[in-house]
């Protein structure tokens, strides 16, 4: 089997992270965080969560660990950061490549706190244009929330002039970086960036079910889940300190742990050599889809930077159908539809049929691609013959 | 090592537990419930999670597993819950026993949306009267809240009659089932439960980070979170279908499959041995305690069926000290402090020097309890002495 569908979980994950995940659930899952068996201190439950926290500060810049906070994936990080954010009768500038974990509590809010939305769309090759944000600024504007890497076309978005927009005009910037963590780089401070919504299960080689998000430690967020933090617990009252504020209840332990496995594997092998063998790939997908009669690929031309994804389509066969003819003739796992990202579809004009979605981890391998175009050809050539036949 | 912690978190785990998790994480967790990778319908992942959710929905007394929503804890299930359901203005009927996963979201509701919150205190062994609920209703009331069993004193409510009262007024009643599910039978309908929240990771034998809510079908709960659901994807506006609507984000399938597991090994020991055998246990401790001068055991007498959690302090020493002593010179781990149960805690007294806390799993012996006996008995022994000196 050859799985491609990485961009909604990377799979298989490096053999530290099953290793690191099952020895820590047998021996060291006792409560975590919930200190008090002693007055020792920290427990070793602690000091791992604790570790992996300065693991994700070092990923994205920032020295301030203690404004990273675990949330159970980038949907539950976003909806804390817009939540948390926005207020009755806010503006917000958001982008046509935003996945539904963004557009849908946008959706909400607009009902519940009757927030104004400005909807970016993309040029020919799926880019944002800042100067289109820039130009959508009101004096209502409190936010911009944009992705880092489309989900669907592999665009990636200009944080660092996006951040500098925001600074300009003292606007909070929220950057969606779940198909880009661990492949491209992240500094929240040198981009500008005030909150950042991490998934733990895609490029981070985690398990599912982790996610993250970093809070500029000059913002304050209201809170959207409060419960017993193991701290302060006379009060009834939310506690205020970070990271407990926005960590209620107990932790997902082996998900952090299995993140922190994840986020070892990406250290040792090095994220430019990660990045660049996923972008290998790319090309060769690319210039090998430029050879088959049919086939049409959406976002960024050959030779640019972009997201180890590629969506695609064979003229002629909706994206259901491929998909399931490369699952079950050829063994290779695609993921074919509308990929939660509906505007993006529309503005492609393929909100009807769909596109079929190849994306690859740091496991994947030139001789699958060459798989992977060869049972393209030959889907396509039988096309063009049944097609003759009719 | 002695672990007495189990109202905290269950350890060790089933052996089965550990096995299905390591096994499912390796061969099985690609991206689950996002459909369209085939056409094929549903996907091995897919077929786990729906397993999982009829055992759930088998344990509870319903037949309606689509009311069942995964949720990243107990503490995000009584958010949706507690959220999902009170309005401006609104009366809420709740118990001095609630954990603070109940207490701070109904405290910051009180800020947002106004509502009132009757707080029921509990009487000397720490029941609350369901004639003392009743009195307390209003034409504003909507909501009963209460937990199944204290996770202090161990103290069981009577979920029937309090379901009886909640059906005669029209009121919804929710309960906090964490410390109870997996030892006690639950039957949402025969106790006329509209909202259950269950714990994945206490005496269901699962991991941390996954718990789980039933809804009522007759109700219509608000969202606490939007996002990509799999499922309609090219609407921005959150399904309406269950269990979509509260299940946005790729789910914790480590979480789901070991709490799947953890209902495995329930089922095959049988809950009523489980209980019966962890009750032996209490009953043990109990009668042991009585004999140790200077002990004080808070909470139903010792012929009263209660949850296999037992509270105590040793007079003229703090709970803080006392945990330490035990873990550090017997390596017992009790919990020791507030059990975020604030409100309990101030009824009690023991807000300022807290209690030490022993809870059993089905894991424990009696040879256990005997050393702990025998340990707090030395203690107790050595105070008396230095108390002499003194």
């Amino acid at each position: 089997m050859i799985y491609v569908n990485n961009s909604a979980t990377t799979w298989p994950k490096p053999e530290n992270v099953y290793q690191q995940v099952n020895e820590f659930f047998r021996n060291s899952a006792l409560n975590p965080g919930r200190s008090g068996t002693s007055s020792l201190g920290i427990s070793p439950v602690e000091r791992k969560i604790f570790k992996v926290r300065k693991q994700l500060a070092d990923l994205i810049g920032t020295k301030n660990y203690a404004q990273i906070i675990f949330t159970s994936g980038a949907t539950h990080s976003l909806n804390i950061a817009l939540k948390g954010i926005l207020k009755q009768g806010d503006h917000v500038i958001t982008t046509c490549l935003e996945h539904n974990s963004v557009l849908r509590p946008l959706k909400k809010l607009e009902k519940d706190r009757d927030i104004k939305i400005t909807v970016i769309s993309f040029d020919q090759q799926g880019y944002i244009s800042p100067t289109t944000i820039e130009k959508a600024i009101t004096e209502r504007t409190r936010l911009i929330v944009t992705t880092h890497a489309s989900n669907v076309i592999g665009t990636l978005v200009d944080l660092k002039k996006i951040g500098q927009l925001a600074r300009q005009h003292s606007l909070i910037y929220l950057v969606d970086a779940a198909q880009s963590a661990g492949v491209f780089e992240l500094d929240v401070k040198e981009m500008g960036i005030d909150l950042l919504a991490l998934a733990g299960h895609k490029s981070l080689y985690g398990p599912a079910g982790i996610g993250a998000l970093y809070v500029n430690p000059e913002l304050e967020l209201d809170t959207l889940i409060e419960g017993g933090t193991g701290t302060n617990s006379l009060s009834v009252e939310q506690p205020l300190a970070m990271p407990d504020k926005y960590e209620s209840g107990t932790l997902n332990n082996l998900g952090i742990v299995g993140l922190g496995a994840g986020l070892e594997f990406i250290n040792q092998i090095g994220m430019e050599k990660i990045r660049e063998h996923e972008l290998d790939l790319v090309k060769q997908l690319l210039e090998g889809l430029q050879k088959i009669n049919g086939i049409k690929v959406y976002g960024p031309a050959v030779d640019k930077l972009r997201a180890p994804v590629v969506s695609l389509e064979l003229t002629g066969m909706s994206a259901a159908e491929l998909g399931h003819l490369l699952e079950n003739k050829f063994e290779i796992r695609v993921r074919s539809g509308l990929h939660c990202a509906p505007l993006l579809h529309r503005a492609l004009g393929t909100e009807e049929r769909g596109l079929v979605r190849i994306s690859f981890s740091y496991f994947n391998t030139k001789k699958e691609v060459e798989f992977i175009l060869q049972s393209l050809a030959e889907l396509a050539f039988r096309l063009e013959r049944r097609q003759e036949n009719e």
